[in-house]
């Protein structure tokens, strides 16, 4: 598919975390028009059903198509997880999520620990193979588990252990419903998420005590990164960290749609939000990395 | 206003934590209809704008009268706070908040603590009175503080400053986002909930350190009340606490609309919710603490 120019590239999440997608692709494709859309009103997707999750994310979807986009990123786990082929089905361009790049990311990240070492491309072929096709079964050990934290949607989902498991590995999915209040609250680098953190390793090392990858599989949990790295380092077991964020960010950047489009020569981002638009300004910039200037308040009926 | 018979008792919130209020309505009230809404696809309220909050909550309103309900009790501090005066313009029948019967316990206890002994007819008579006469000046001191533990929403309306300040009081307000998150997660018992609210408690101890009463100004915390007492025990600051769900029920009671009822012999519960049926019954139950029988699933439209 050829994408018409100008390329405009759309990001949606139900809140700010998927300002860490869109930081991720601003310097990857720097010639583009972004609009992100942050469904805040409706937020947050985690603790919801599936068929609310679906009906509110295709509504975001179908807002931003119409205001002009030509390839859409699903930057939020949930509803990528509970909601993506609803959404591929109800628009016509194409429409990228964060749980396929995460799993390829996690296959590329074992396959290096298996061998010992890095085998970037491996991971790109990864992304277009066809998941019902298990890859080379015989050098990856069944038992390489990849340890996925997320919201109690996106676990429920199975969709990580879906896409692992076609992959040749095995899921160990843990739900942390307090990752992300303690990311909005800004204690990013306190003592009682470092706590909260080891609770949350500690039983899901538990229950996969030979993994070696630890998949980051909600756009909030880049933001701790450090924490989860110190975490690790406290109870002995460290892990290499998979940010689906950065996967996602590449996979877009990958895409064949994007090969054929005309450069643009600049770049442009603009923000919607269904719910305060100064909280939305103070809060994004923590995740976009930068200052989030123009926001517009948008009433998706909700 | 004489309500008709049978007597239907409407209680709304943005999800369970309005269930301690219906816990505390069971017994005050035996024969009554109750029907419960939790606006769980919309939930939080209190991490949402004003506008937004006012909107869902007449909504949630509108569609308990269309069932039928003859008196509504809004059990929820973040839409008490930011949509009461919204819904009692949009709805013909009595309208009753948390917000201001928590104010009245609180003045009471105040007055108690002062006076060292407990007047409770002085609660109910304060209950009535015009909101714009401050009430016995030379009695209550200016400086008697009162903490109030809420969402950041509540907060922001400054509601309970406004309504304790009517009655003399000085109010101490502070936003405790990480409560909610803790209780649904199911650590009410728990050394990080007790860490958290340490931290809370100190900092709001630290602006108003000669206050002497605690209003739980959101009705997740009720389920709290033996965690804050512990923490309160422990860094040696006992306060008076205030549950601003009993004292509404008790309110709810007291109400004139209601003496001059036929008296039903039986009590029933309905209950609706706009997400997960099956999350609803599960979570609910401890709210409620009992279990919560026929959930139906409605949808406003979110």
């Amino acid at each position: 598919m050829t994408l018409p120019t100008p390329l405009t590239i759309g990001v949606f999440d139900s809140g700010f975390g998927g300002l860490t997608v869109l930081r991720a692709l601003l310097p990857l494709i720097p010639y583009a028009h972004y609009i992100y859309l942050g469904d805040t009103a409706r937020l947050p997707y985690g603790s919801k059903s599936h068929e609310t999750i679906a009906r509110y994310a295709v509504s975001s979807a179908k807002f931003l198509h119409e205001q002009g986009v030509n390839l859409l990123v699903v930057a939020c786990n949930t509803a990528t997880a509970l909601a993506l082929e609803d959404i591929q089905s109800a628009l016509p361009i194409p429409v990228i999520g964060v749980v396929e790049p995460g799993a390829n990311a996690a296959f590329a990240a074992s396959k290096a620990t298996k061998n010992n070492r890095v085998i970037p491309s491996e991971a790109q072929s990864a992304e277009s193979r066809d998941p019902r096709i298990l890859p080379e079964a015989a050098t990856i050990s069944p038992k390489n588990h990849v340890l996925v934290l997320a919201t109690a949607a996106t676990v429920q989902s199975r969709a990580y252990t879906q896409a692992l498991n076609a992959l040749n590995l095995e899921a160990c999915e843990k739900a942390c419903p307090l990752l992300v209040p303690l990311v909005e609250e800004g204690w990013i680098d306190h003592p009682v998420t470092d706590e909260v953190l080891k609770i949350y390793l500690t039983e899901a090392l538990a229950a996969a005590p030979a993994a070696q990858t630890l998949l980051l599989g909600c756009t909030h949990y880049p933001l701790l990164e450090p924490a989860i790295h110190r975490t690790l380092a406290s109870i002995g077991h460290p892990l290499t960290i998979i940010d689906s964020a950065q996967a996602t960010a590449q996979a877009v950047a990958a895409h064949p749609a994007l090969a054929q489009r005309s450069e643009l020569k600049t770049q442009s981002c603009l923000f919607y939000a269904t719910d305060s638009v100064e909280k939305f300004q103070r809060l994004g910039s923590n995740f976009l990395g930068q200052p989030v200037s123009e926001v517009r308040l948008i009433d998706l009926g909700g």
